[in-house]
């Protein structure tokens, strides 16, 4: 699923007015309003990028005209060294923007990177998943990160789709109410999903109807149990304590999703800077 | 600097909405609006925590009658299994906002911890600071947490400070009359500062009268040596490479500030969770 | 699902500015600041009410002072004559906001209404749901009256769930791909949902493993031929051409949901005013 | 006077963030960015169309370079099977704005068609208006459409004219002091109308130098004594139970304005879709 | 007209943003989050006081728990010295709302002040009203000033009357063809008025049945003879060029209205000061 | 420094929605969407303009097409009778926005020729800078016209640079702690100011290392004395009760700024009209 770029914008110029608020006092008052310059993106690491559309949106709300040369595609495997877009125009509007652009490249392209590593190291027996831990106000394009890793995404908010915690669970006094109670008030086309802990409450969200079983914190063997248990009746899901070390034993229990917290909650930046050339004015 | 309440609020509320859409599905369809719910914030990891304050306003948003026992303070040393903090309330907008207020406390202990981490490091000789490699939307929080954990503030954006880079200075032809035009634009509250790369600019830096001047990305051999250059006539700081083994000897290099992007870039969240008890009627 | 409040007060201060502009000139000319008054929401005709809860909040956010006493509940059937609720307080705030109070209320209700008939009409075989043809701006709370009055919901919009229909399976090139890149594209919470016109199409469409067919402007012979050959493998849902005319053959097809566009598309709002007495200064 | 295109497009903004949300799920999974498709808006029903302008607008919005040929104007009596426009270029837009343009388009024309046919009952005596009984949010748009079908508007809101109900009288001590407190409180440029309920109130309303005069709830006989009574001093409205069985009575009682709330606050949907063609990669 | 307090907290909440952006640096590094203070505003210099709400409602949107007593009214004269209002409570709150706080009642004041004396200048013979040569994004304030001092406001926009120039009656065709074409479009709740420049102008005008004529730039004399002619058939307003010196000849002209632009276009702000006592932590 | 443009835009956005509200009833009751015109803006007065651009925007939000021909340059020398600039295009957007953008014109170029007129007095010897005593929601453009006029700016809001008043200083229990409390809590790119009533305080000051000494409301000859004590070591700015009569007397007392917070709070217009022509329909 591609961004929506009506919605990125909005988000992108609330992040410009976060970083200029009264004005960029250093270019606006030592850059020429006509001067004009060219710029290379450029990896300083490897990995895999993400993020170049929001950064290009970036220097062209700033100013429409700049032009912007992708050399890249998000998804890549890029190499340090890569020049990953060429950018061209108005000085003012590439030096204001250049700290978001890259901030938002360096983000969404560490969890791109970091989410095809364990794509690759999961092998391809489940789907791996991100999850709501999120960082506040960057969910759609963090999301979109996790796709172009190769990883799929869980629910974007409280809003499309149900899921269903130990603690609804106790306020709804047991699995079968709380799902019977979800499937009353919420769209048929929300799929319902139940966090269980163990085999009773596999056994519990199975009765119940559940479309996607959430396996919380299992154990790889009590996992495939669970999974066998199931047997394609729900969606399952594990969650809780994966890492890169146990995530291809997780994923041989047979689940057919992974979800990982980490995979925006704890992002390393992927090194990418912008070299500036060529300044003159107009 | 405490954080600031007024525009903290719009913040997060800005982040509800995102998670919440047209209405948290499963809690409105499962949990009474009358239910009422006590929880702790409890630490699952040693670090320092940060963002009690925007955790607690997350709920309070949701429902002003949430009660919010403050267990711990920002910046404490705490331990895996401490009680951080104690809610009770509305069981809907507990559940609700947990996941927003554990993602801003994870996210800010996380910060806090890192830079409590250097700052043990660097030892007394330098002021650690964050700089604008800040994540979009959460610059003035990231910030709190960074001073929270012992390190100081660089600029909040590009509206508070001047800051002549490389490239401004080839537009303006030079040091001098970059900061000659910084100084005739700018309002002189505001100190400017210079980054170079060498000797040769840290003497064309002096002569143009830079209050701050950057060292980026040298040796701390060749730091030592712009420092004693210097000799007090401005406030000195290293930029760039800076890591865990090396930041000892970056601050032994006498700089007055050492800056560090990762402090921002690459978070680690700290982990913290949110356990729910007595959940009735009321 | 109950309405969010969080997410509903935000959009009553919308309508609110909409109404109120630069003052209310009559009111704040003519009406003491601190003018006290009681009033009474009475229902002018039978139906079924909806929006009492938007209705307080229009005065509370004028008024945080002002008392509003419920006597029915969302979804109760009201008669001509009856009194719904009773405010007091601040005269101003209760003549400002009095049109806007009603305009929702009327319009809540009307929905409501209109939903209890077909849902009754119906009979127990499909629950009634609604679509995306509301009230641009209004979605959220339509979609809750029609839950008040019966009917259930379909998704909210884009974002929550997938709707293919005949011009997304035209660009695909058919079915099959058009649900493969949706499920490769979309969270796995979102049930996918296939429009189509013929019993072809409903075996493309149970081969693509779709989760709902909606069978669009079937004549209702064609549609059981459809469920039977559906057998349960997708939710079925009814779609197009609905009134209350034929909307218990339509039921009686066997489908699990028929969608009708005009709960939403075409409301009579349903008579209710406010009568104020005992209008007096503090 | 037609409608405002910089606010209108901050209104339809708004609308399109309603429905899309975090994205268009179905079409950013499935359509390609590049795909091209052509399409054409078509009447299914006899009516007064309204509403192009907005409906080109949500196209345009989501992407400039949509092509909108308008091939009926506002106003216009339109057939079914009519094509009213031919919309082409990117195909995504296209169908994420399908929705929202066809329910503007459809509850506007709604609008249009039934204010028409209240004006062609009326004759030429009276102006037909409309009342704030609109939808909360679309109270620009909505009266533009009852412009559109030949009535006439009445204010916007509280904030451009000045209407004394009995409850502001009530409050004023009697319709003398109220007037006067509005003259003195309000722009000269805003007429005062009062509300009266029978015979004393409109000497007292001319008394006092009501601008206009609405006659409540009167039965046609008391009103065309009333309007002799004002005989041309006051504008006269009447208002309160207008249907179209009745409108023909109350015009020719002879008043120069009916009031009829149900023109916006009971619409019913003029049918009108969208068939797209020539979908295509481009 | 009072203030409507639900619009005036938006506009307030937006002014603090501009001034506290990132926080109040000094504020909240110096002073303690529980420390209160005493403080009293004071006015420096004689004239009429205007926008002690406004201030108020400063300090407790930042605190709402700060005691504001006011011991002056709107529209009271005040004398130096005079002590208008005395604030207690938390101690951040008041230092960081001080300078809005004040610059609000400064300059509302002026406006007030400047108003009544042309008021008392001009006699009782006509009423001073205001223009649309408001300062951007103040006008709701300025106009409740203008009111204050004494004075009446035009109108508030180009939404809510119609004024008719001489450009609109140039691309009409005439003063006749623009009215009407006024009358058909606009609510008949909005007078409208015409600006003329002689007396075939006034003619014209007349024959048109506009509300209102705008003598524009016309002398004492030829004024009088304008009034003259119009002889009660719509109200008269003096505009342009009317200062100090020649507002009671232009009243003694016999004009209903004469409209001052300077009255917000060219504000001296009255002086007034915060000054605090007492401060301590709790 | 020059305006940000993108900030710009979307402040003029709001003053546009001020103005124009549910739309602009004459105009576009009068008008033709088609019809285009020809106008000029010119100065009325002698003075200094500033603002050409802001104007120019009002117009180009309105209409992207509308042509906007500068004829002179902000900040220079103007006389009554000059053409700044030729507007041509739409008529509806010039009529529509001509009173904004004339507004903004005349309030900066107001601001601009005051400011002017106090650095000539003042002569070469101080910089004459602003305060925070600015319109509140303008003070980045107020900020911009004092730089046009030849001044210089203080701090943009609370944000960007520390002044430590005498409350601040109470509440510090002294200089000495409060500058502490600053350089520990805030940026080290924000210099610290410290407020100071005599040579006591300059003196402690001076020991608590104030980057720029505040000599408030002192006599020029003690503000002699105090610059003659400081020597260097701070940058002196006074403060308080500066006008035209004293400003030569207080800038040869030495003083590096002056500060006049008359420049924005008691503004007086610059008369500068636009003159329409040539309105025809296209």
């Amino acid at each position: 699923m591609d961004l929506d770029l009506f919605v990125l914008r909005k988000i992108i110029e609330r992040f410009l007015f976060e970083d200029i608020g009264s004005g960029d006092m250093t270019t606006n008052s030592i850059v020429q309003a006509d001067a004009v310059s060219r710029g290379y993106i450029i990896s300083r690491e490897n990995g895999v990028v993400a993020g170049l559309l929001p950064a290009e949106m970036v220097f062209q709300i700033l100013n429409p005209e700049i032009a912007f040369r992708v050399l890249a595609q998000d998804g890549q495997k890029i190499e340090r060294g890569m020049v990953l877009a060429e950018i061209s125009g108005n000085a003012r509007a590439i030096l204001t923007g250049e700290r978001l652009a890259l901030n938002l490249l360096q983000h969404l392209s560490g969890i791109a990177t970091r989410t095809a590593r364990l794509v690759e190291l999961a092998g391809n027996k489940s789907h791996i998943v991100d999850t709501r831990k999120t960082t506040p106000g960057l969910r759609m394009i963090e999301k979109y990160a996790v796709r172009v890793g190769g990883g799929y995404n869980h629910r974007f908010g409280l809003f499309d789709a149900v899921l269903i915690k130990d603690n609804h669970i106790k306020i709804a006094g047991g699995i079968g109410p709380a799902v019977e109670a979800a499937r009353r008030g919420c769209p048929h086309t929300a799929r319902i999903e139940v966090e269980v802990e163990d085999l009773a409450g596999v056994n519990e969200a199975l009765a119940a109807g559940a479309d996607i079983i959430m396996l919380d914190n299992m154990a790889p063997g009590r996992m495939r149990e669970a999974v066998g248990l199931i047997a394609g009746r729900a969606l399952t899901e594990a969650s809780g304590g994966v890492s890169e070390e146990n995530i291809r034993a997780v994923a041989e229990a047979g689940v057919d999703l992974i979800s990982v917290g980490a995979l925006t909650h704890s992002v390393k930046s992927l090194d990418i800077s912008l070299d500036l050339q060529d300044i003159k004015h107009q």
